[in-house]
């Protein structure tokens, strides 16, 4: 299936508006691409041309074109007619809302707008909106072209439509989009990268690690399983056959211990059942022997490549 | 190079225990082993059937075979002329300090001790032995016959010579030993992997999240990339062709924002250049440009390898 018919537009194109520039045209989009900074056109030139090697392995979609892109001169052409307006300016409610709202009034009524942003409430930016329903938080991961997780959250004011919209354009440039249904500052991906980054420059800053040895103590360890596995079905799995529920008994007290700087939550009984059925619902009938032979096939394929590309 | 010479206990057959068995048994050495738990042998073989077609697709030393496990009935046995004894006994520092106190008596004198705990001080383990000298933490990640992680810390009396013998033998085991020369609790790789649980937890508890959610936010964005490249070079990566120091100035900032639950260090000059300057030093000349590359020709490889295993 192509996306022919689709139009988007892309406003901003740092690393971030350049990635969506990249995945869209890859994924067979016509984009139409604003930025008012000197340079910014031969910048994305020369970021498509670094990156499509690496979208072409992974496969173009039908009728994907680097030379479906179109930079144009004014905010205004760029969002005519545009089924998607993607926005990636600096990280600053003022500066987004004053975007967003010049966005909203030149696009047509039916378009999606999805702001990039990876820290602000989608209630925040649709405040100066005339058509506040529009918008949605849409924030990808760098690279974007390539890390397939897009965190859709939309704010008081955007319909259901709009969601199941934006949803389904994202679907299209082969994303995994995730629909978050509450409204908090860096959503979900965000908040857990930051606990780890910050416990990270803790451990730099008491001078008990190097920048290199944080880095390796996740590569060679928790990172291998990470690309396949989450945090809970990893532990799902550390728990032998009784999975999450032994892993709470034997090790939930150890979040009493002061193992990071993050004070840890109560583990209610609530939180426990949470936290068990979840995974029992995620295995889907699958036992943990089984996961566990699917893991460790994907680890050995994994260390065979990774290998290459360790420093 | 095998191994053949190098005979190793391993105390405790829990997940841990059988982990490393196969580990060691994979790699050439003799192993003997000792439980007290009812069918713990029996446990033990089957754990080793399960994993073993996963060693031998990563490559067996030379003489590896499985035949080469003896289970035998008491510590003192299984000790006896074994040049590292690896324990993996209950997380409780008093029953640790009493099977090490055996284990050291019953040891020759040049044997290394390899506890596996993850989190208790070297230093307090080292409490209650006759030759403390001869105590490390060695402390693995699960699967331990896959994941090359061994995080290796001294306490006060341990000797510089046992850390130096300590990681020949684990390198020799196809790891990549860590040695990490401050005691904290939890160390490095499981205080980053606590503060990430923690904040998932939070999440969770919170409402914001179900677990499904919070694995693949991981998944599918951040934990593609951790098994090549750790949260600092990540970051360093988006920092654009100035690196970190540009990450540093455009999100330093947000270290500010209510993201995680975990407070934040204070982003001084001094944490700032040691963070630049270790993904300097770690990137050894190579750019960023040259970085992305190669991250790039992994990420694709990647995914097309791990779309057979998610869920």
């Amino acid at each position: 299936m192509g996306n022919e018919s689709k139009k988007v537009a892309v406003i901003g194109t740092g690393v971030i508006g350049n990635g969506w520039i990249i995945r869209f045209l890859a994924n067979g989009f016509d984009v139409v691409a604003f930025d008012p900074a000197d340079g910014a056109e031969e910048r994305t030139s020369a970021a498509i041309d670094r990156a499509w090697e690496s979208v072409e392995a992974l496969g173009l979609k039908e009728g994907a074109s680097k030379e479906r892109l179109t930079f144009v001169s004014t905010l205004e052409e760029a969002v005519q007619g545009a089924d998607l307006i993607q926005e990636n300016v600096p990280e600053r409610v003022d500066v987004k809302q004053a975007v967003l709202h010049d966005i909203d009034v030149h696009s047509k009524s039916n378009a999606i707008i999805g702001s990039s942003t990876s820290g602000i409430k989608p209630t925040d930016l649709q405040e100066k909106l005339k058509n506040p329903e529009k918008l949605v938080v849409a924030h990808p991961f760098n690279p974007v072209y390539l890390l397939p997780l897009v965190e859709i959250v939309g704010g008081e004011k955007t319909t259901q439509n709009t969601i199941d919209t934006a949803y389904k354009i994202y679907e299209s440039a082969q994303m995994k989009p995730m629909v978050i249904d509450k409204e908090i500052e860096g959503f979900i991906a965000d908040r857990l990268m930051e606990a780890l980054w910050r416990e990270a420059l803790h451990l730099v800053n008491d001078g008990v690690a190097t920048t290199e040895e944080v880095d390796k103590a996740i590569t060679y360890g928790a990172g291998l399983r990470w690309a396949q596995m989450g945090p809970f079905m990893t532990f799902h799995l550390a728990g032998g056959d009784q999975g999450m529920r032994h892993m709470l008994e034997q090790f939930g007290p150890a979040l009493k211990l002061p193992w990071t700087k993050l004070e840890a939550p109560e583990l209610t009984d609530e939180l426990k059942e949470r936290v068990i059925t979840g995974c029992e619902n995620f295995a889907n009938d699958r036992s943990v022997e089984e996961l566990e032979r699917q893991r460790n096939e994907f680890l050995v394929k994994l260390i065979d490549l990774v290998e290459d590309y360790w420093p």
